[in-house]
């Protein structure tokens, strides 16, 4: 099902890459904003951070890159990536300082959605992605909402996986003899407490999957 | 000095827009990796996450952006993405969600750094907005490093700046009467305690630029 082929073949650090699929889930498991590659009106590149939604074969991709206006007369794979960053490697020397991270890129042509029913299902991914519990309790998508959104799926089928961890490479050589200390700052994404809409009508309450909860990225 | 050209001009949400230099550096300042968006051999999109430095009229990008095998006959402005998530908006019905962010994007071709000078200026850049006090404490590059690096540079000329901040935009209207709670869950970055290559060598203590340093992206 993966393909490797000259776009995915890992190159800088083969040994520190991935192609399955498990690997890929663990990182878009983890995060819930991505950047998204693809070619304006006139050929050129262009990013856009966007939210996302995992189904069984495919992402989902919604908000402001739908309203993008895309070359279409130019076929094209677009580039999803996901980032976690973890540290910040500090060496020895500048050149080796450096940053953990785990990161995912996929490959494949945006492909719209129309069907109103597959428009729900996309919908669902994500919002199950981004705040699991909310497509049960807050209110679903209308018609309207759904004729009004429009929604992309890109294939499961070309991606990498990537990581870079643990402390900096030159503890070994002429460096790991200066007087110089080395080692990691840890990041990490953390929530606070719910802050309410000051708009919000008397006596509701925040549901319970929202008090505990902990967005994807955010470690107890 | 900035272009407000039709690449850059603010499409969804003006109100939330800027392109004033200040803004921009208000955000390359709080985050320090981004996303790059170039156009390979075969002329695709393709998008590569990457440190950066920040110059007096220029952003340094630097890492795997050097080996990547970038379309050289076609003329192509890059794209480079930084976006700093502070939030979900939980919102009462789904197609309200949404996520509090900042985010720049800047465009320009990617020029290559020859001169060794230059090379260094653009390596302490990185450095010091990566981690402020290293290039003074570290062991900086040698030429033989200088020679194996390469740098990119990014003239900060067209640009644009958005935001998104407070709570969920259904306040007002019908659903403002469900029984549905509304509000943000915040996410910030946190730091961790240094932890120390287990290869160093005895007595090495960090040095006290390390010890209270907060990275780009973090709050205390």
């Amino acid at each position: 099902m993966v393909q490797v082929d000259p776009k995915t073949r890992l190159r800088r650090h083969p040994d520190q890459g991935s192609h399955s699929r498990s690997d890929l889930d663990a990182i878009l498991n983890r995060a819930f904003v991505g950047h998204l590659g693809v070619l304006d009106k006139s050929g050129q590149p262009f990013v856009v951070p966007t939210v996302y939604g995992i189904g069984q074969d495919c992402i989902y991709l919604h908000g402001s890159v739908a309203s993008m206006s895309l070359r279409k007369d130019l076929q094209f794979e677009a580039t999803f990536v996901v980032t976690i960053v973890e540290g910040l490697v500090i060496a020895r020397s500048i050149f080796n300082h450096s940053v953990n991270y785990h990161s995912c890129v996929i490959y494949g042509e945006l492909e719209e959605i129309a069907d109103p029913e597959d428009k729900l299902e996309g919908l669902k991914a994500i919002s199950e992605h981004i705040a699991p519990g909310q497509w049960d309790y807050a209110r679903r998508p209308n018609s309207k909402e759904i004729r009004k959104t429009s929604l992309k799926r890109m294939a499961l089928e070309k991606f990498s996986v990537k990581s870079s961890e643990g402390p900096p490479s030159d503890s070994v050589g002429e460096d790991s003899l200066l007087d110089v200390w080395a080692g990691v700052i840890p990041l990490w994404q953390v929530r606070g407490d719910l802050v309410a809409d000051p708009d919000l009508r008397e006596k509701i309450f925040p549901p319970a999957h929202l008090e505990g909860f902990l967005p994807k990225g955010v470690e107890s």
